[in-house]
């Protein structure tokens, strides 16, 4: 309950904030073997990282992943898999100003009141950089979801600001057309508008939020524990602990709210041999069990919190001030959440799969 | 992680379906020294129960509860507390043409896949019964939680369909003026709109979804275990762990989405001897755990899957037929899940405040 | 982790203490599809209940044990089982004196510093009633350990005081052969100096000790979850939470303590076209995981604490006294820790099949 | 509950087996502000490695740990801490015949029928290197616990095959004293015959057993969570959770089988203004739950298995064999299992501390 754990059989711990050695985690209760080696966790991890794109932050990290244990001969041996990336600047840095000063809507005055001492980077496990943990974790459930049931998961940016993303096709969509453009927004045309509102933010020293969306195709039916750790409520748990998220929704979402049940109810039908639903406003999931049905979710994401433009706020005795951030910063995060989202999505879905392989 | 149970060190296991003796359920690790009797805990289940208005089902459930251990001379002993409301119907009801239909948007043909046997009410434990017990654990955390914080806790219904509350003062709501109209939306001319839409559709054998929102008023600085189990994460869980949920916002949920950085962060500002925030886009949490400020989160709930008007489908064979459900049904949920959602707040907001305590 | 939960797939919470409304459990995630009413339940209860025979207290105790819910049609659901015995006698009885003086090797000292409140009967969830909801619920488990894996699981008093018993075969001990006498000793010759022995104590007013030993047999090999959860590990936890227990063996136990290697191993050897081993002072686990071996353990139970011969002691406030019990009172509870240590053990072994049927 | 993890707030959780890139633990629920460097860590590390002395290997492990994450400037930021020890050999090694034959009371078998793949080194976690990440995870619990309570806990052998320790004071030893002969007994003479038996055996190829006592001193009243975690439960799993343990008493263990209730029960009386108990039978444990007098156990651990004196045995197929062990072996452990039983203990009274706290 030490809020570095996720999941009951598949297990993930992470550990690592921006300074120390690096960042990592333990995932314990991998299937045994499970063909494993460093490069297929390294692709998400990759498409995790800053600095491969003008919208984002210029930081070239390399995030290069080393298996510890776990692992002989590219096989899981169904024992703990160490999984490790060291920090390149692991000095803890002079944040100057910015330890007198709580910078808004970020995480240095709670972490402070909460730990009663902090990291010099300010928001300790709240930096970006914990997240590189997940991802490389969730990389290898992706994979034995994938070879299991032939899982596919695939998100990608649906809004950005007042932008949305046109008609895409959940059903058939790839990561190879998410990431056709750096924005990873698969309607070509709202993708350069999106790009060049970021690019014209980030002139201005401002940011800006935005929705991601996220589909899983091949579910088996049965997944999900209700009533505490129903799938949309772990899938829920999981978005919302990724940092900058503020909403999320699973089919219908908030439209369901203004929807009459005839207009809402998903109708069965018989599809290729088994029993569907005619509509999924349900997102694939129905009484907190996956139907068969794709699984829908989308992710509010909010601005990046940290802006070089001045913004007057307080020091921490509460004296006025005025912050101005240096250095350059990411007016826009969406895109690179998408491997976080899915990789997240891939902890709750193989937890839960091997859970209800106990059951049978 | 079988699904049943919620929390670590205030840890509540529910059980009981429709037909059985009846639902309730455990709480683990309530603090000892509480005064408790079932008067404390009755409130709120009175409150949840159908059969209150013209807007919900008429059946009249009684729903006392009965406390079973952890109690002597109206003091918690730091024992487990079991909780008890018995079923008034006790014996499996004949669900007819419902045995060979599942029906749409609920949990039968889920529950029939995924534990190959069915209880003869459908869905088991997706029967809005089920919430008994956490209501009844979460009034106990309501009273820890304001006697030991003077925390208030706040839901109203805030839309339904297209029809949204006006102003609301989430700083100074009380719950006897959500309770003064039988649809619990504060704005009384929105209300009457409401009560006037929900009833026409139930003479439709319609139904309609909608939101709630709520509020956490004194919640101390520092609640919330980064990086998995952050405050927004595990409200998240417990909200769409519900029955009927759809979406979850913190703060300024979805809408953050199009909003820049500059608009969006919350500046720090002195407020009565503390450090506050000027806006409360935060929702209460920042890099999550809680700020101090209101904790605010928005529900979709979404219209109820049972309505009585026919509805084309297919059978668990795959045939189609026609979905004909008798008897009289809610048109309605969001009004009586004000007491749930403010409950399973509690549950969350007490496991963490518990463990803070022990990290002191 | 507050204590009344054991298990993770197949978990179990307990609630109730002497003189609330009853006592019980709930047990979450038992496979669906069993067939399970009270009787199955009954006769381990029914083992366990004082009021048996002369060598154990007259208190008839009825303990007739309600399924709450979680079955239909006889038949396991999937859901929460809830499992309730009602107490007799339920106000809080005057303990008189009792409550000002701490009894010794009791658990009333220690209930009042932890909680500081302490239920009327002393020691709260230390009293003997606890155990009731571990064996309901552990009932269930050997049903369903014996149905998918023809599990058998016998216990018997290994020793008496001094006194212990001869040679018992574990290979083909049954149940109805540990009956047979009131003490539960399968060596008749033995049984008998034991009964005598105690009936004797019982007369000065004085108990005693004992050991009990317990078989499991047809485990299949894999049981066990190295390096914490090992199955000799979880087998300990098990048995060292039943009160009075103070002492764990498995295998050889401390005997191994005094031999060589040479004569401990445990040589491979072909079994019925299994790889087995020539001895078993493994105990039927190795490396924390199960060999296929008859599982073989032995438990050291203290002497009754409540005597009613005379004690000197002091009161809470330090001041000398003398205790004198009133009533009459169990000089020997080995033979009653029978079915417990039984359906312990298959709450452990259940458990431990379940993470293992997830594995593959 | 897949294994690798222990304790719900002071949560460990550890990695690694012999030949991967070395093993280590993440301890999450550290609380914030322990000042902390590798120094403090290391002198356990350092007590458990073999390579020490003539009864014990001789291979010269370094065991050097890293603190990867969780402080700064030598102070704990209440994040994860990440630990780590390199593996000195890092490729899988050559076992030879060992991958044929299954090595007696090794877990080499259980291994292979459990995860259905085996490291090359035979029993993968079961090996010794396994104990690093527990031992680092627990001298960071031990610095917490004396500077927080002043706990001290002293573990030593107190029997080496049919040699038994003579008296020891458990209320004064000190580590010093244990570490004063290589084999950690504190009587100088039992100690002298100890040592010439293990070398004696050495030369023969063979092992022997022994016992060791732990004693901790000054733990506050109230630890320990009943009715599962009572402490003595969780002493127990953790104890019989290190590698070679084959039992585990508390206070008068087995002997209080044969001991009479008034001879056995601990009389209260006034020790230095607090309640205290004349005797300790109860081992510093009633009812689950610590009460103020030492906490004393005693537990057996096997002879090695590992001996080069050829074995008649079967190999994976069940054809008859001889294995004959290269190199040189362990001929006794428990003096090197002292650092271990010492952290294990500490992880135990940590997490209990940390719920107790939470209580309050």
């Amino acid at each position: 309950m030490s809020g570095s754990s996720f999941g009951s059989l598949y297990r993930v711990t992470t550990f690592g904030e921006s300074h120390c050695a690096g960042v990592g985690a333990i995932v314990d209760g991998c299937p045994p073997g499970l063909s494993l080696t460093e490069a297929d966790i390294q692709t998400q991890l990759t498409r995790r990282r800053p600095g491969q794109s003008k919208v984002n932050t210029p930081r070239d990290e390399k995030d290069r992943v080393k298996i510890l244990s776990g692992t002989e001969n590219g096989v899981t041996l169904g024992t703990p898999i160490g999984l490790f990336v060291p920090n390149e600047d692991q000095r803890p840095k002079d944040y100057g100003e910015m330890s007198r000063i709580p910078r808004p809507s970020h995480a240095d005055f709670t972490y402070e009141k909460k730990y009663g001492v902090r990291a010099s980077s300010g928001g300790g496990r709240s930096s970006a950089r914990e997240t590189i943990g997940r991802v490389a974790a969730g990389a290898i459930a992706e994979k034995w979801l994938r070879e299991t049931f032939g899982i596919e998961i695939v998100a990608w940016v649906s809004s950005c600001g007042e932008l949305d993303a046109g008609a895409v096709c959940p059903e058939t969509l790839t990561r190879d057309e998410v990431d056709q453009n750096i924005i990873r927004c698969p309607d070509p045309a709202a993708a350069e508008k999106m790009i060049e509102r970021v690019t014209a933010l980030r002139e201005e020293g401002d940011s800006i939020g935005g929705t991601l969306t996220c589909v899983v195709r091949n579910a088996p039916v049965g997944l999900g524990e209700p009533v505490f750790d129903k799938l949309e409520a772990k899938l829920a748990q999981a978005m919302m602990s990724i940092p900058a998220t503020k909403g999320f929704e699973i089919g219908s979402g908030f439209a369901a709210a203004t929807m009459t049940g005839s207009a809402h109810n998903d109708a069965f039908v018989m599809k290729n041999g088994r029993l569907g639903t005619r509509t999924n406003h349900s997102g694939g999931i129905q009484g907190g069990i996956s139907n068969g049905e794709p699984i829908l979710f989308r992710i509010a994401i909010k601005p990046p919190a940290t802006i070089s433009r001045a913004q007057p706020t307080a020091d921490f005795d509460g004296k006025d001030t005025v912050l101005e951030a240096k250095g350059r910063h990411d007016p826009f995060v969406v895109n690179r959440a998408v491997p976080i989202v899915e990789t997240m999505a891939a902890l709750v879905l193989m937890d839960m799969a091997l859970i209800q392989r106990a059951r049978r």
